[in-house]
């Protein structure tokens, strides 16, 4: 096989879920049938890498200093809703329901994680919230996974606050939209009875 | 989201398969956690590219004239094996069992697909077969899939060969090595008993 075709699927093969079927297929997708959409991948890696950092405020995605969210005067100041990744906040600001301010904490805590000394998204947390342009944090949202790592994450986070003066809440836990009870798994079942109102 | 951010994710949806959820994990775990894979990535997108082209001889991709099949003096000119992917090229060089000649159609033929002029896989077997390099070609391998496309274009080629002094074979149908009877699908159980030796 030619070198530069070897070297396509092979890098295809970084992305994750893609193993050597998909990334055979993708690559001659590509060559064959869509060099503009390649084209377009090339140059969307190599803005994003050279573009985009973490906000400094809130940790997401950016290519200024502060993200739009940040930046933004008439987010409400008073509410921090602590997310895991990006694309959670991302999910979150679709609903337009929420107009507080976010942190993104980048991964997962706790004991399954095994993040680096810079990669501690609790640490930055911390910081964040001692941060004089937390001050008026009266609210903090955690809006991590329902997932045995994200509740683990929440946990470690709300014990972490114990003692100050700010309200720990969590996304509240239910029955989702649209679903028939019969299909719905039991602990959602349950926790849904728990909160009743 | 950042503008670099939104052309990430909507240039990794160009991909085969991925939509907006596998797009954001993707982008997020190539900003996160792989920048090094991102980088190669636009790179082996940018040189395949530039670089990656359809062999003279038998379209399939490679970065010289020739790919190294079409140009080793070691294959066996009387077999050529038509296949529709390079991806099924590939398939069968690991084998090792092949030591012929190949053709790739880069598609399939028939009613079900729609090729442009230059997209012809058919007619440009043709031009193959009356070229000086394919005078010694004696027998014509159909390794198109086993699926009614597949099936309709190595139909498509074996009626466009009648009458000229090339053996048309198809590869074996049968059942799979490793599998059990009771899981293999009737047709290829009652193709493998009436083709049973």
């Amino acid at each position: 096989m030619a070198k530069p075709l070897e070297a396509l699927l092979r890098a295809l093969q970084s992305l994750p879920g893609v193993g050597a079927k998909s990334a055979s297929r993708m690559a001659f997708h590509l060559l064959q049938h869509d060099r503009a959409g390649a084209l377009e991948l090339a140059r969307a890696l190599t803005r994003g890498l050279a573009e985009l950092r973490h906000c400094s405020r809130c940790f997401t995605f950016t290519d200024a200093e502060l993200c739009a969210t940040c930046a933004d005067p008439q987010r409400d100041d008073s509410l921090l809703c602590v997310l895991e990744t990006p694309a959670d906040q991302a999910a979150l600001e679709r609903t337009g329901v929420y107009r507080g301010r976010y942190f993104v904490l980048m991964g997962k805590l706790g004991p399954l994680a095994a993040p680096g000394p810079q990669d501690n998204g609790l640490q930055r947390l911390m910081e964040r919230l001692h941060s004089p342009e937390a001050s008026a944090v009266r609210e903090l949202v955690l809006a991590t996974s329902f997932t045995a790592e994200g509740e683990a994450t929440a946990h470690l986070i709300a014990q972490a606050l114990k003692g100050r003066e700010i309200k720990v809440t969590r996304l509240a836990r239910g029955v989702p939209l649209g679903s028939e009870l019969e299909y719905v798994d039991l602990g959602t079942i349950a926790h849904a009875l728990a909160d009743r109102r």
